[in-house]
């Protein structure tokens, strides 16, 4: 019998717990022991949960139980949950986690711990809920080069997309009805600001190059503008607009991490990866395009990767104890100045040679309400924004294509 | 250093050994030991390959020599293939396949051999080619009960049945265009009858069930009578028409596993999947559903999965060994009569009052051509043949809804 305690008794929390209970039976056919939980730390005390009598509040009765031998943390945010899995993994145990932001800030140190001390750190559930991606990408991905990665990787601000693109309602007014939801937060920054997708890319280009980026460093631009407008010219154009989780290999090796909104054509398969759903695109050299998809959060599909950690660790699977990260450092990470691909751009006006005399050769062209929209060549971040600077009218909105 | 034996030198065999040289030193890294290949066996000559000095033409070379651990098995169809797995399995060599009738066929025997003599059977190639999909289900999938598969397995079909619904090209004229790109057989029965499909949904069904059922026992429609009217009206009625080997759970915990064309809604995430690539999606009882995605034949992404459990098997993972099948009896199966779906008819005629006597409430309905198709309501196998029956039209074609 194998004994873990859950830190946190949230939505993944107790989802985790659901499924260890309910699928019971059917977790030790598969895995050829019984797992059991036998503490779940939180602050609050739950009189009428069947798990009341599992809840404690101290997490040293946790680390001081040499029958626990591995910790699930479902709390989220950095402190103390960097703590408490630090702790842990320096006292032998497994940690699994959902935690993005503390695998995204402290992975690399929390790896070389696990390793260390002949234990582990997984965390499945950080990325993509539900979808298995983090062992794919270790186990099935190891023999090619994954060269890119494009990711729808936050299920609110693809709720919200999918919402607006249905047309007639602003952002504002989608995000107020995902907020009655329960789809967005009260304080929804991290979501619709990129930050969440930021952390998960930079844990996507950890696992693709061995390299971890500082999320807050790269380059992360989120959905508050988008406007009715701009979901006409997508559709007008055939695209979605869907904000992306970038990650590519430059020509000289270097990693380009990036999070921003982009026009996705209808050819793409993340162009129908709607609502709440997730989907991961993953280019490499041997495998062409290989795509994960489902349900990026909510409570059983994380709380199912969660558990999916806990037994590999059961099964003896040791993947994870080669996983070595690197901090990236300032030749790693590659100039997005020099980042190049084709753009839509919405200017105020409907003077065409203007814009053909600035911008050259452009693809698909729309005026409409007083606005110019169309479709640039190739070019870098730098040369656009040249060219914007060098045009005398008012830019409305600037996309690029993915 | 790991030597291993690549049985088969055709597309994926030859695919096989260049993803091992080319990414030498990656594989070296990631897995921290070399992989060599020793011998390739083949019945003919390689004059001007760069392996040419590796091939063999007795698979007893292989079997006696004790410094090959692993045997890669890509050399299609049911024997030899089967004999020289069962001798390398039994001498305790690994075995890792790309072959899927193999897999259908003797999974169950050659997984209990692999497991007394401490071996494994790995086949992550089998299906899906690029796309992990075995291990995920085995790994990822472990906590849950997957209660349904929907999976467009065949490449080859898919890009007949894309190249379809482009419009005015008939099946045979796709066909043999297919044939010169290289993309279909000369001899393309396994591929447009749904074999290939069925043995391919049989192994995911096995993944899911533990129980192997025999692949040439389950429904089996293929492809070839599909016309461009049928691509006409699933445009019509917002549809694409797919050859989908699916798997269901019965209300009364029975196996349902049948291929056939189906017609794929638009919000279905299988919709997109067009050309040669393949998509797997899964439906269980805590993850809602899954998809997986990528090019599922073709050199390099086949080899690529045969090089994952190659690498698997260096790193030590050792789910494989849990693998225990059996071997389907008839109470296991569920009676195909009983299955219950919607259905698109198309019958001669225009008489729509006739057709409502008959079928009662339908849905989406167009007269065209002299014909009648429509969209049933959900009903079973053997109440939509009765219900065809008692109508005194002629039946064109029927289809069944995912």
């Amino acid at each position: 019998m194998l004994n873990v305690a859950l830190l946190g008794f949230g939505v993944v929390g107790s989802g985790t717990a659901e499924i260890l209970t309910e699928n019971r039976e059917l977790i030790k056919k598969r895995v050829g022991q019984e797992v059991n939980i036998k503490y779940i730390l939180d602050l609050r005390d739950f009189p009428d949960s069947p798990f009341e009598k599992l809840i404690v509040h101290d997490f040293n009765i946790i680390l001081n139980d040499p029958d626990v031998s591995v910790v699930a943390e479902m709390m989220g945010g950095s402190h103390p949950a960097y703590e408490f899995s630090k702790a842990a993994l320096e006292a032998g145990k497994s940690v699994v986690t959902s935690n993005k932001e503390c695998v995204a800030k402290f992975g690399d140190e929390l790896l070389k711990i696990a390793a260390k001390n002949g234990c582990r750190y997984m965390f499945e559930a950080s990325v993509g809920g539900g979808i298995p991606i983090i062992r794919p990408m270790m186990n099935d991905l190891t023999p090619v080069n994954v060269t890119a990665i494009s990711g729808i990787l936050n299920g609110t601000t693809n709720y919200i997309l999918t919402k607006m693109s249905a047309g007639g309602v602003d952002f504002a007014t989608v995000l107020a009805n995902a907020q009655e939801k329960g789809y967005a937060e009260r304080n929804p920054s991290a979501d619709v600001d990129g930050l969440d997708a930021a952390r998960k890319i930079v844990i996507l280009t950890a696992l693709a190059t061995g390299i971890i980026v500082d999320a807050d460093s790269i380059y992360c631009e989120g959905i508050t503008k988008i406007t009715e407008y701009d979901m006409d010219v997508a559709e007008t154009f055939g695209y979605s607009i869907k904000l992306i989780g970038r990650f590519e290999k430059t020509k000289d090796g270097k990693i380009l991490c990036m999070v921003s909104p982009r026009f996705v054509s209808a050819n793409n398969p993340l162009y129908t990866v709607n609502d709440v759903f997730n989907g991961i695109l993953v280019s490499s050299d041997m495998l062409d395009e290989t795509m994960f998809y489902g349900r990026g959060a909510g409570k059983l599909p994380t709380a199912g990767a969660v558990v999916a950690d806990i037994l590999d660790i059961v099964s003896g699977l040791d993947s994870i104890k080669k996983l070595e990260w690197k901090r990236a450092d300032a030749e790693d990470v590659a100039d997005i100045s020099e980042y190049s691909c084709r753009r839509v751009f919405t200017f105020e006006g409907t003077d065409v040679n203007k814009i053909e005399a600035v911008f050259g050769n452009i693809g698909q062209l729309v005026v409409n309400e007083g606005k110019i929209s169309f479709v640039t060549s190739f070019m870098t971040e730098k040369d656009a924004d040249e060219l914007v600077a060098k045009c005398d009218m008012d830019l409305v909105s600037k996309f690029r294509i993915l």
